[in-house]
C-alpha cells in the first residue's frame, strides 16, 4: 500500500542544503514552481531557509505533523534523518541521495531500510529523481515539470524518467503521476502497479523497468493493472551486452528477456521498444475512442506521404480495403475528377477543409480508423484543412489519426487537431504503427480476463530419486502423469528384448540406456527400423558395444512411428520468474532458425492455443500443400499438462521432451530428457 | 546530360503571373529571398514585374539571352511557352505547373515533351516543386530553403522532398542542391544520379522514388554513383497496397518491390525505410570520418539511456567488447571508483568533461566508433560535457556519435558537438542504428567494385518451339548448358521401361510425363524407390492409369538419390528489370517460412555466393549439428550459369529447378519447370 502521504500530502519537509545549486535548493524551487498548496519546511543544521520557506535545524523544531520527508542530505546522514522522521511520525519519505547499493553499498541501504520498517515509514528511493502528482500540483523531483493529463509513469531509471517527461512536456502529453524510484529498497513497480490500477487519474499507465524484484508478483500486479486500464512497458537489457550493464547499474539479477516477453505479453501489457513510441502510444490511447477493427482509410494530399504510409500499415497488417462503390459515389459528388478514390484517398495539391472533413465522415461506417495526411509548405497554411479534420471528428465516431508536417509550419494546425483530441504525428508511418498498437490493446482487451499466476516455491515430492534420470524411469513418468508416450519396453539383456519385440511389433526402434550418454544419436545409440527378431538381437549387441568404457543399462524399444511432425516442448526455471514452458517446431527449425516461443507457467488452454499459434512455422503443423494437419488441440493438452508439472513435482529443473511426434489424431513424446535440480 | 543553365543558370525568366499568391510571386520571392546573383525577369501578359524584378509580356522583351525558364503558368498555355521558349534559345526549363500526365492527360504532357525534343530544351517536371543549389544561392522552389552542406537530394515526390528539406533546416543538415523532378517527362532520377556522381559539392546522395522508368540503366547510374559515394534511397510503393497507390500516383507501373530491393542491393546504395532515417544516416556520412569495423563503446551518464542504447546496438550486430585490462587500468586513474568500466561505460551523475574526453581519448585504438550519450536535467548545462567529447575529437580519430538530451535542455551542447562535426541523435537507440548503417556504408565500399548490367531485350533462338515444356526436353537443355541433371531416361512404352532399367540402375523413381500434369507428386504422378523391373514395368501401368483423361507421354525414370538438401533455383522476367534469379531453401521452408532471395541476373561468382549466404536458413547448408556441409561452390556455379541463360535464349518466362540436390560434393536438379513467353 502507498500512503497518501506520498502523492498528496498536507506538510512537506524538504532535508538537505537549501544553499544555491544544491538538491534541497533545487526540489524547494521545484515544488515552489509547481504551485504546491500545502506547507512546507526546509530542514538543515544551519536552519537555513529558501525563499519564503522557513527553515529549521530539526523536524520537530517545525512544530508541525509532517506527511512526507524528501531527503537530500549527504548519504552519511540519511540514517539519522530517517530515524528523526519515524520519531516524528512521518509516513513517506523520497530519498533522493544516491550513494548506497548501486555503487555496493548494501550495508548503508540495509540499514536505511531496517529503520523505514522500524517506523513504518514507506520510502522510495534511494537514488531516485523523486515524483510528481500534477493534479496536486506537487513536483517533489529534479525532472521537467510535465503538464497535467492522464498519463502515469513509473520509472525505475531517474535518466529515462527525465527523458520522458521532456518529451511529454515538448509534445503537450499529459502526465498525471510519475515515481522514479531508483534503488527500489522498499516501493517498487509492483506497488505503483496497484497504486496506479486504483488511481481515477491515471487512465494509461507506462513503465521503464530494467528489472523486476520478483517475475510473478510483477506479473500478477501487472495483469490486475492491464485488466483496468492499458499499460505499456519499456524493459531494457534485453540483449546480452545489455543485460550486463544493467547488472551493473542496478546490481539486480535480470532474467532473460525473452521471458520478460512472454511475461509482459501474459499479462496483457504492450512492450514498446523506445521513449519515443512509448509517448506517441500513450498520446493516442489517451486519446483515441476504441479502435475496433483493422480496416484503415489513408486520407492525403501529397502522394508520396500517403504511400510511405500505406506501406507502413500494411506492412503491420492494417487492411487498406477501398471504399465500396456506395462511398466512392458520394466522394464523387464533392471531391475533384482527379483525385485517386481508391486507398490513399490522395485529395491531390488542392485538398481543402471540405474535402477532409466529407472524405472522413463519408467512411465512417466502412472504416476503423483514419489517417489524415497533410503535407504543407512555407508558403500554405495548414489550419483550415486541419478544422476539416476536426470537424469530421466532431461529427462522426471513427478514431482520426494525422500526419500533418513538416513540424515547424504546422504547429497551430497540431493545436487545433489536439483541441479536438486528435494526436498528431512526426510521419504517416508512425502514425500507422501507433494505430496497429492501439488496434492490438484493444483487440487483445476483448479477449482478455484477469489472470493470476501462483507463486513457485519447488514443493512437491521428487519425481526421481537423486542422480541422473534414466529414459525407461522418465516415460513411465511422463505415462504416470497423462502425456503420451509410445509403447514401450525397457530391456536389460537379450532375453527381454525377444519379448520386447512380441509385444511392441515391428518394425521397431532400439536405444541404449546409459547415464553417460545424452546425445544418443550422435554417440550411434540409436538403430532404427529393425524388422526381425534376429536383427533386434544384433541390435542390442551392437549397441552394447557401442557404449562400452560406458555406464551400459540396457536399451529401450519403441515401434516406429509413420507421418507425424516433430515439434519441442521443454521445460525451464528462470530464476526471475520461475517455471518457463518453451515450444517449437523440432530439429532444424528450432536450431537454426530459433523458432520457438516461451511462456510462463502453468498454462490454460487458451494460452496454449495462443502459444502454438505464435511460431513463424504454424502453418506447417495447420497442414500444407494437402498434408493432413496435425493434433493441435492434443498438443495444447500437453503443453497445460506439462506445464503443471513443476507445480505438483520438486526438483525439476530442466526437460526437453523433443521430439514430441504430432499425428493427423493425437501425439506421442519421442524422446525426453529430465535434468534435476 | 544535365545542362549547367539548370542549376547554374546567370539569367533567369519566371513565367507566370505575378500577384500575390500565385506561384510567380511565390517563386520570384523565393529566389530573391536566396540572394539569387544571376538576372531575374519575370514574364506574363500584362508585363506585370515583382519588387525590383522587371516584367516582361514575352522572353524576347527581355533582350536578354534567358538560360533558364521557370514556367508556372496554367497548363493550357505552357505548350506556347515552351515554343516561346524555343525560339528564344532557353537551354532549360522547370514546368512547376500540374495538370498533365498525373491526371490521365497525357496528350498534353507528349506534347511538351515534343517541343522540348525539337527546341533541345531539358526539362524538369511538369508538375514538379523545383530545385535549388545552395552554393549558386539559387532557389528556383516551393519548398523550404535548407542550408548549405553537401547531401544532394532527388526526389520523385515534391511532399517527400519538402518534408526532406524542413528537416534538415530544422536540424541543421546542408544540402547542395536538391531536384523533384515530378512526372519527369524529361530529365529523371537517372540523369541526376548521372549530375551528382560528378558533382564536387556533393558528397552524399539522397533519393526518393517510387519507380525507375528503365531498372537496369536505373541500376547502372546508381552503381556508378555509388563508387564515387554513398547513395541513400527511399523507394516506396514497399507493399501491395502501397504499390497501387504508387501507380495511381504517378501512372507508372512499379517493378515488384522485392525485386527493387535486390537491385538497389547489388548497386551498393543502401536503402532507408523513412524521412527521419534518410536524414540521420545522411547526417552522419556527412560528418564521420570511415567506421572500419563493429567495436562500438558506449559512454554514459546515465545507467537507462546507456542500457537502451547497448540493447540497440547489439539487436543490430554491433560489438560491445570490453575494455582491454591496460585501458582499464588507464581509465581507472581518473575516473570515480563507483564508475562501471564494462561497456557502457557509466561515468554515473558525476560524469563531468575530464571524464568525457579521457575516456574517448582511452578507448580509441580498441574501438572502431564510440556513441557518447549524456542525459541533464533542466538544472544542468551540459555545454561543459560536450565541450569533453568535441576536444576528444580533436584530439583522437575515432568517429563519434552523440545523444545529448532532453532536446529542450542541450541546444548549445548540441550546437558545440556540431562545430566539431560530432552528429547528434534524438535517442541512444537512433545513434546506434545509424552506426551500424554507416558501418555497413563502409563495409560494403571495400568490397564493391564498378558493375554494369546488361540492358535485356529478350534476344536470341527460342530454347523450345512454342507449347509446352515436357521434362525430357527440359532435362536435356539443362544438360546442354552444363547445368547437372541426374542419369534419366525418357521412356514412352514399357519397352523402353526395361531399358532404362539396365541403364540406369535400382532402386530408381519413376515420374509421369504429360503436358497437362503440371504438380506431377499431388496428381500421383511420381513412384520412388522401385528396387526391380517388375515393379518397374507396374508402375509404368499405374502411372498411365492415373493420367487417364489427360495426353500421356510416357515416363521419366531416374535414379534414387540420398543425402542431399534440397534447394530452389527460379528465374523471373521482371517488367521492370528483366531476369531476375531467385533462391531458397526448397520445400516447406520456401512456402511457409518464405525465405528466399532476388538477384537481379546476370551474376557472377561473388554475387551468388553472397546471395546464397543471405537466406535465413544458410547454416542448414553449411552444415548443421555434424551434417557434412553442401557443396555451395556448386551451388554458386549453378546460379551464374542459370542467371546468364536469358541472355542466352528468347522466350524463356519463367523456370523451376525445384527440388536442386546438394550434395557434400556437387549438386543435381531434380525437377524442372519451364514457361514460355
Amino acid at each position: 500500500m502507498i500512503p497518501q502521504a506520498l502523492f498528496t500530502p498536507q506538510t512537506v519537509a524538504v532535508i538537505g542544503s537549501t544553499s544555491s545549486g544544491k538538491l534541497g535548493a533545487i526540489l524547494l524551487q521545484q515544488i515552489m514552481d509547481g504551485s504546491f498548496q500545502g506547507k512546507l519546511f526546509a530542514i538543515n543544521p544551519k536552519a537555513q531557509g529558501y525563499a519564503d520557506v522557513q527553515g529549521c535545524a530539526r523536524l520537530q523544531d517545525t512544530n508541525t505533523k509532517i506527511d512526507l520527508a524528501v531527503i537530500a542530505s549527504p548519504p552519511g546522514t540519511v540514517a539519522s534523518v530517517l530515524e528523526e522522521c519515524g520519531q516524528c511520525s512521518v509516513k513517506a519519505a523520497i530519498i533522493i541521495t544516491a550513494g548506497f547499493k548501486e555503487i555496493g553499498n548494501q550495508a548503508g541501504e540495509d540499514e536505511i531500510l531496517a529503520i523505514a520498517k522500524r517506523f513504518s515509514i514507506r520510502i522510495i528511493g534511494p537514488n531516485c529523481a523523486g515524483l510528481c502528482n500534477t493534479h496536486h500540483r506537487f513536483f517533489p523531483t529534479l525532472e521537467v515539470q510535465p503538464p497535467a493529463g492522464q498519463v502515469g509513469l513509473i520509472s525505475q531509471s531517474g535518466a529515462i524518467a527525465g527523458l520522458i517527461l521532456a518529451g511529454a512536456a515538448q509534445q503537450g502529453l499529459g502526465i498525471s503521476k510519475f515515481v522514479n524510484y531508483g534503488n527500489g529498497s522498499d516501493l517498487s513497480v509492483i506497488d505503483f502497479l496497484d497504486y496506479f490500477r486504483e488511481d481515477n487519474e491515471t487512465s494509461v499507465v507506462a513503465v521503464y523497468i530494467e528489472s523486476a524484484p520478483d517475475g510473478r508478483a510483477f506479473m500478477n500486479a501487472l495483469a490486475a493493472c492491464c485488466a483496468k486500464k492499458p499499460v505499456l512497458i519499456i524493459k531494457s537489457g534485453r540483449t546480452n551486452v545489455g543485460k550486463r550493464a544493467t547488472a551493473s547499474h542496478t546490481g539486480s539479477l535480470a532474467g532473460a528477456d525473452a521471458v520478460y516477453d512472454a511475461a509482459i505479453e501474459q499479462a496483457g501489457a504492450m512492450r514498446v521498444k523506445s521513449v519515443d513510441e512509448l509517448l506517441n502510444v500513450s498520446n493516442a490511447l489517451v486519446s483515441l475512442p476504441a479502435v475496433k477493427g483493422k480496416r484503415t482509410l489513408i486520407v492525403t494530399n501529397s502522394g508520396g506521404p500517403g504511400v510511405l504510409t500505406a506501406d507502413a500499415a500494411e506492412a503491420l497488417g492494417l487492411q487498406l480495403n477501398e471504399p465500396s462503390e456506395k462511398v466512392k459515389a458520394k466522394l464523387q459528388a464533392f471531391l475533384p475528377a482527379q483525385c485517386s478514390l481508391r486507398n490513399p484517398i490522395d485529395l491531390t495539391v488542392e485538398g481543402n477543409r471540405e474535402g477532409y472533413q466529407r472524405t472522413i465522415e463519408a467512411a465512417e461506417n466502412e472504416y476503423d480508423a483514419v489517417i489524415a495526411v497533410n503535407i504543407t509548405t512555407p508558403y500554405l497554411n495548414a489550419d483550415d484543412l486541419a478544422r476539416g479534420v476536426a470537424t469530421a471528428q466532431k461529427n462522426s465516431s471513427v478514431p482520426i489519426l494525422t500526419h500533418f508536417g513538416p513540424q515547424q509550419f504546422v504547429c497551430s494546425s497540431v493545436q487545433i487537431l489536439g483541441d479536438q483530441a486528435i494526436p498528431n504525428f512526426n510521419s504517416g508511418e508512425q502514425a500507422a504503427s501507433v494505430l496497429a498498437m492501439v488496434y492490438t490493446y484493444w483487440n487483445k482487451k476483448q479477449q482478455n480476463s484477469v489472470r493470476k499466476w501462483p507463486l513457485w516455491k519447488n514443493e512437491g515430492t521428487p519425481a526421481f530419486p537423486k542422480g541422473p534420470v534414466l529414459e525407461p524411469q522418465a516415460m513411465q513418468w511422463l505415462a504416470e502423469n497423462e502425456i503420451p508416450v509410445p509403447r514401450n519396453r525397457y530391456c536389460e539383456d537379450e532375453f527381454a528384448v525377444k519379448d520386447a519385440c512380441l509385444e511392441i511389433g515391428f518394425p521397431l526402434v532400439m536405444k541404449v540406456v546409459s547415464p553417460q550418454i545424452l546425445h544418443k544419436s550422435d554417440a550411434g545409440g540409436v538403430i532404427v527400423n529393425i524388422k526381425d527378431e534376429d536383427t533386434a538381437a544384433r541390435a542390442f549387441y551392437t549397441l552394447r558395444e557401442r557404449a562400452e568404457g560406458k555406464d551400459f543399462r540396457g536399451v529401450m524399444v519403441y515401434p516406429m512411428l509413420n507421418d507425424f511432425q516433430e515439434v519441442l516442448v521443454g521445460l525451464t526455471i528462470d530464476p526471475q520468474f520461475g517455471p518457463v514452458v518453451a515450444f517449437g517446431l523440432g530439429g532444424i527449425y528450432t536450431e537454426v532458425l530459433q523458432d520457438i516461443v516461451l511462456r510462463v507457467a502453468p498454462l490454460n488452454h487458451a494460452d496454449a492455443i495462443q502459444m502454438i499459434h505464435c511460431i513463424k512455422g504454424i502453418n506447417i503443423l495447420k497442414g500444407y500443400r494437402g498434408q493432413a494437419p496435425c493434433d493441435l488441440s492434443a498438443l495444447a493438452n500437453l503443453l497445460v499438462k506439462f506445464s503443471n508439472l513443476p507445480f505438483e513435482y520438486a526438483d525439476l529443473a530442466e526437460i526437453d521432451l523433443n521430439p514430441v511426434f504430432l499425428f493427423e489424431k493425437g501425439l506421442m513424446v519421442g524422446d525426453v530428457r529430465i535434468i534435476q535440480s
